[in-house]
């Protein structure tokens, strides 16, 4: 079966295309007879509007684009949930690219959703990305756009965000507070304001209580993996074997931390203890269990989707719209590791 | 900045806007010196066509739609990447929808799918849904559509699975290999296919070893979670205390028996033998580590992606298309819970 046309319908019942829209937009103008013939007609035809004509008129695609690094990642899945959840709830459909932390493909990810002419953008940055023309061409565009996240700081956009520094520091201290002495640092890639926010507040809360910074117990992730998870640990006990606790950017780094301390009986937390961040899922069933930030993930997606919301709102009844900034609160949850 | 459209071009080199269309389109019938000025204005001005405009003319719109049942799943999430990667390097767009396993909310996926004229869809049924009215709409539109993992056998699309009997007999024997005599099924629930399969390769393979079946030892999960694997693990071990090996639906449920029988002290593989299935990342840092079955999701998203690009394509050409079945290859992942 084929979509029925408007102009079919109109055929058929031997009335004019005009008469049929009108009758199906509730017109006034229509005779009740001739509404119920048009409406018994379309429903059994399952006549659906074509949405690009519509849209053509409308200006409007109900349609937004969300582009993230990764798919695959407890905490952007989460995020994506909060996201596509709470488009749906308000008539939205959400095209989601990923760009697999590369600065190339994200260029062409922005350049496609605005040839789309979605409603309004989405996005968490990659790690190679910042004040870059692509995302300022967003704001040239006056396309709705809300950063979330991973998020460049120069971009007068709204943003949804955690306080990376506080939520760093108070896992830091965590650490201080349980007896460690010399705390080691796994940190994400140089570039990231996230990862950079996140080793200030490591620093920060060696300096407020007193233990000196040595930039030999910083590790620099590349890829933010497992596996680097694992490389760190193994350099950290050989090469600084007095190390007592070490605080890790994301859970993910953080349980390959665990894996090499378990196979080579590193006792964890009596030897050395270890704090994650975003509270992945699988850190409560691991042994020992992780301690970790709570990261609140599907409500940044939910509050991400409604700032653009208001965004979309304010800009087709033609007000002003101010971006805004919402930080969410994070909390440190004490398990097995930092006991 | 607002949109720039054809017409103010035109006005602005003082031409008409079919001579504008025509540049763009490279027509011989422009002049190189029109075409020059053309260019450099579209350029200068960030000129991108509108891409609903395009769409009503072509009737394409590069965009496919994708339900789910759940995002946040590390097979569905790896599938997400499979397709988006390979949408991408072909040039369409993905919208991702989540049917949270209600059929309600996958209907009216279905729905909005077909009223923004995707170019096909690829679907991974709700628990709660089968051969129905929605799906057969797909068909009837001459939708390209695709099933994958989670599929109905009435519905005449192309399908991208894998052999769920035969992996799931291969779990089983996998057990009765190492010496299991009794051996328990956490399942999954009533309705999808998956679940039947599998369910059905655990009897074969009791029934080819001579184990007698007990209804007693299947448990069936509703939600398919991590807290009714350690609810089921409770039971088995208070109810059947002789039962030494178990099959169970999906790593995530078998993550939580194995959290339960960790918390008291119940040995694996000493005691009870455990096999998962799917291969979750997570599977193999856990204590102990998992033994599985390895399903290729970002295979199947790719496959997915590939069989629905043939469909549009053969669409597009007016040519026949036969729908497909593509079966991919399990195997099983001996680890130290099934040792």
């Amino acid at each position: 079966m084929k979509d029925i046309t408007l102009k079919e319908i109109a055929a058929k019942l031997g009335i004019s295309i005009t008469t049929v829209s009108k009758a199906l937009k509730n017109y006034p103008d229509v005779s009740e007879k001739t509404r119920a013939a048009v409406l018994e007609l379309t429903k059994s035809l399952h006549y659906t509007p074509n949405s690009f004509a519509v849209n053509l008129r409308t200006k409007e695609s109900y349609t937004i684009g969300l582009i993230i690094p990764e798919v695959v990642h407890h905490f952007f899945s989460n995020v994506i949930n909060g996201i596509i959840a709470e488009a749906e709830k308000n008539g939205y459909l959400v095209i989601i690219l990923q760009s697999n932390e590369s600065l190339e493909l994200e260029k062409k990810q922005v350049e496609l959703l605005i040839n789309k002419r979605v409603d309004g953008i989405i996005m968490s940055l990659s790690n190679e990305s910042n004040n870059d023309e692509h995302i300022k061409e967003i704001l040239r565009r006056e396309i709705p756009f809300v950063q979330f996240d991973k998020i460049s700081k120069l971009i007068p956009s709204s943003k949804v965000v955690i306080n990376d520094q506080k939520a760093a520091f108070e896992a830091t201290e965590h650490l201080i507070k349980k007896g460690c002495k010399k705390i080691a640092h796994i940190r994400g890639p140089v570039n990231p304001q996230n990862a950079i926010d996140r080793f200030l507040g490591y620093k920060k809360a060696l300096e407020k209580n007193n233990i000196p910074f040595d930039s030999k117990l910083v590790y620099t992730c590349k890829n933010v993996t497992f596996e680097e998870g694992k490389e760190f640990a193994k350099d950290l006990i050989d090469n600084h074997p007095d190390v007592d606790g070490v605080f890790v950017i994301t859970d993910m780094v953080a349980v390959g931390v665990l894996a090499y301390f378990n196979e080579n009986n590193i006792k964890v937390p009596q030897q050395i203890k270890v704090i994650g961040f975003s509270n992945w899922f699988m850190s409560q069933v691991i042994t020992p269990k992780l301690s970790t930030v709570d990261q609140p993930s599907c409500e940044m997606g939910i509050s991400s989707f409604n700032l653009l919301l208001e965004e979309m709102t304010s800009k087709r009844d033609h007000t002003v719209f101010k971006p805004k900034t919402i930080e969410l609160e994070t909390s440190i949850i004490e398990r097995e590791s930092s006991l």
